[in-house]
């Protein structure tokens, strides 16, 4: 059994369209292995269910409310459902993952909440933004806005500081608005702004976050943290309801016991970062290829004309491109720093 | 690294409540291993997935639609919901899991879809049941059936003859309704009717079936298996919306190879169902402890009065009692022999 | 323009199906009438509305919040949904409407929340059944019990006495469950009961009535009543999404402004009562037939042959007859008493 | 009892916001004291819901099928919840009065699908439009498109023409799309393009038809109205389960007779689209007073400072303003043409 680690080059390393490509990490495999020993009780009731919980709470240092999903597309879609009823609505950037990838999740789980979508800054929401759109409509032939949700961090690379989140909260607060965060790359967001996960959560006025495992080295699973415990009434029910109750729950957990160790989760997604910083800073010269977006995490946006982003592919390279020019290249725990250099020495030969 | 094997009693084995407080198999871990490697394309793209579907169509020698999601409660909600709209009700024994243990999720993913409750033979419905149902209201103030669904094997551990299913397909086609079976434990089925798999599914007349790979050896997953490919029409979307579409989708799907490689699937649950034989046959002459239903799978169901289930339960065995009395015994992939005669020895001292 | 009124028989006295085949009462009419004036605000700001509103408070005694919408199946749902999620579950007697002829419309408008039927003594719930079955299952793989509905008076044609109303809230209190008060018929309950309205609702611990105006006189209408005006909280943005705001608003209102005006829903309520006490006084020595229920409100339960049931159809009477025998004979605002007596002299007939 | 006629100014005719804030027409009030006659059957089983049917069938002058249903909210939503699934799509114009006001009906009662926005000419979508956006996006991760709607007239005063409407069928025939259309003012859009029902609607494409009774005289009351009659398979359980039988149906569907008689549903609407015609004639040398649209049926905007709004409203005047500038003024059946002259004068007063 191999597998694959940062600075070994494989025959795969070309893919770099997603982070949800990359696979499971050593991590992440061992404390499943160590899990996979005898028989458990089913439902949560096991031993890593309780030790990965209360990691969590020790990681965030405080006393949350820990539940283990199977994707961000539950995980969000639960979480946004819990927070509002169907009359009611969720405002989020209209580059937000829940508006634009998720085919009505969270439409469907809330049965019927409306997403209103708001212009952003690269997919960060703005407090005065928020407060407009809040105000707009406050007649009953339009759904209440009950629920901010950000991106942290955002569909295009950036993070939000702990001040910018502080300030979205406190508008949260003064216009009767949970505050809700979508974490898919939440560990890229800490690693990137290098601070304590409570000061762009709980500290600054966050509610609930889901926190992605999936993207940092696990098979399947993302934690739905509720810092208001009173906020998390009966969501063990709202999760078994909508088939997100893992029997073998300690497959689910047991992947955070081992990616929270040793701060694996936050030295894998720092890793992931620093690629994409290493891939902006050689190609940074590069005549017709400029950054989108700056690198606050682990993507890399870029202008390129079609042509060019064809000459890429030709190469062999995977990845996301925008209609009109613009492509999305992306790292993750387990590239190499050999597959940066790489595709920055062929994005330049694209280039030319 | 150390799986639990048959034969080899460990300090767990002490667990016979429910084939989900088992592990994986070695030969599911195996493949998820191989899959382990490198990058691959998401959302099911990869080669595993399409290899999954493949063996699977091997298997059933026909050329289904084929579906991987994370549990059985989204596996039944889905097919029952692809199955009927939210004014239609769903047929199924008033002992069926649906009913009984999913907390509401097929109501929930069909947005209401009523579940009609019908007496049975230990969970095996008959085709003048259904037709009763089917025909007892027929104005539009009760929902319109348009579905049955039986589990296969039985939540009573019984399992039906494919003449069984074919009788009640029968009657399915003449009154409008299409079948589905909860197939948790189809292999217990399988190994304990000697039958191909064709012969209990589409041959006797199933739509659709969920063929259950968790309590047979896997960490997480079932497929969702139409044989009528017009019926999973847009089914792709609606796992998706559900949050039932796994990004990682090649560990979904490798389990599925490395359970239907040599038949390993139908010898883990021929394995389980000896267990529960060999039980059966051991305490066969235990006064005071008598078999409430034949057993044709992997569950023994005994009339035992409460002290004796306390006096079992203080012996260290974890396990499921009725109110008024009755016990479950449940056998999996790895349980020994060992723990079986050790149980039954424990149960004829509860018994005295 | 002729209006239908008691004691003038008709063309059209035969129907005793259901008090829903009667027409609109004068009085509710005239109210109409009025409200047709010239233009005014819609949904529900108008000065209708508001009067309506505020007779229903001055009925009841009580600060409570009242919603006016179209029909029972959605006052009820409606009511039902706001007091539990979709993972709850509501508790309900077999015979509840909201379970037999609703056509799983609370399972709709909750997005799933399972109706847990109850045995019941003619439709009347017990204490300590509903606390038998709050209690049945706590675990999160069945709902969890959030509220209870009772009809009255019930779909038999009986009442619950304030005694038994307030030894149900209690009950309910003391499980965390809310009660709701099915009341499509509550007009000929206090008709029958002789009590103030406030003395089976809210003064015995009803949380939310959903007061009938259909049956007692009016062309479309119920009243859904929030004695705790927190739960009513947002319940317009709730009614506008199910499609239960009408814009012209002061059509839904009007009628209730008339129907109460000198308690002409209750005289009317009277006499449909009397209609039935004045049957079951009349028929009560035919031979085999038989009351199957005391007559407490406006309905009359006969055990009766098939074919007797059949030659009464033949003699040009419309009503409801239940499989095995057994028929429901209704009465209604309009009812004459000559009809009355007339049904009661080919009854004689028909069992001859 | 008085009824208020066109050409006979009122204390109320000073409401000029919307034609939900006039009454009940005069045939539309016969018709219903005509069914309040006696008993009749309960859920459409009676003589007039049956004639109204067939009259508006002669009405089209075609067999399709059609049902009565409360308001607005209701017919559209169910109807399009009919012409797709949750994690399909619904193509509408931005200022599709289904997307800005109710409330998120159409995602409640459709349990999830997704409104797809689309900028339009004054309401009205173009095919190229349509084409674009329902393949915009051919990956699961977001809803399928499978419906379109569009509102004759539209929510500003424009129409459709046979041959737009043909052309956009023509592209939703194409791309797999059904064709809805919102005709909560279908009778002004005839009245003002003098062509018959059918040719634009089911000659011209259309699937599913709400034709509004509400603004044009009646209490309550639209037609759901299925052209293509498989497409309304199992439309009655669907509207139980929704709220929307009435179990007096009569008045629901009388209405429609007497609307339907002689014409008068056609006369009514082209009397408030004379009473606009004559509005924008008198005004349109108004200084600062620019017509936003066009008029073609009931309804003109105009561009008017915020000041001159504020001392229309000064005069008496109730109307709706939008943010920013702008005014609609709307008419209806029983606008005097005394009340036009008069708001046209207060107009060129507020104008100065």
């Amino acid at each position: 059994m191999t597998h694959p680690t940062p600075d070994s080059a494989s025959a795969t390393a070309r893919y770099v369209g997603s982070d949800n490509q990359s696979g499971i990490s050593p991590e992440v495999w061992a404390a499943m292995a160590e899990a996979n020993a005898g028989h458990a009780p089913a439902y949560g009731a096991d031993a890593w269910t309780q030790a990965a919980a209360d990691g969590v709470r020790r990681l965030f240092d405080t006393d949350c409310e820990v539940f283990f999903v199977f994707n961000g597309t539950a995980a969000n879609s639960l979480a946004l459902a819990s927070l509002c009823q169907s009359y009611h609505s969720v405002i989020c950037a209209a580059s937000a993952h829940v508006e634009t990838d998720e085919c009505g999740a969270p439409e469907f789980f809330s049965n019927g909440s409306k997403l209103l979508t708001a212009p952003s800054e690269e997919g960060k929401l703005l407090p005065e933004t928020i407060r407009a759109l809040a105000t707009s409509r406050t007649d009953i032939h339009f759904p209440k806005a009950r629920v901010v949700t950000i991106t942290q961090a955002t569909e295009t690379g950036r993070v939000y500081t702990p001040g910018e989140i502080a300030a979205i909260a406190d508008t949260c607060r003064g216009s009767g608005l949970r505050l809700h965060m979508d974490g898919a790359r939440f560990a890229n967001a800490c690693a990137g702004l290098g601070c304590h996960p409570g000061d762009i959560t709980w500290r600054a006025g966050v509610d609930v976050l889901c926190f992605g495992g999936t993207k940092n080295g696990m098979a399947v699973g993302e934690a739905v943290i509720f810092f208001d415990r009173r906020l998390a009434e009966d969501f063990d029910y709202r999760c078994k309801q909508a088939g997100q109750l893992a029997s073998k729950m300690r497959y689910l957990a047991a992947p955070w016991i081992g990616s929270l160790r040793d701060d694996a989760w936050l030295a894998r997604a720092g890793h992931a970062n620093a690629c994409a910083a290493r891939l902006a800073r050689q190609i940074a010269d590069v005549p017709g290829m400029r950054l989108l977006h700056p690198v606050d995490a682990n993507a890399v946006f870029l202008d390129m004309s079609d042509s060019a982003a064809a000459r890429l592919r030709a190469l062999g390279w995977q990845f996301y491109a925008f209609i009109g020019g613009g492509v999305r290249l992306m790292f993750t725990w387990d590239t190499a720093f050999a597959t940066v250099d790489a595709l920055a020495a062929d994005l330049r030969r694209a280039a030319a």
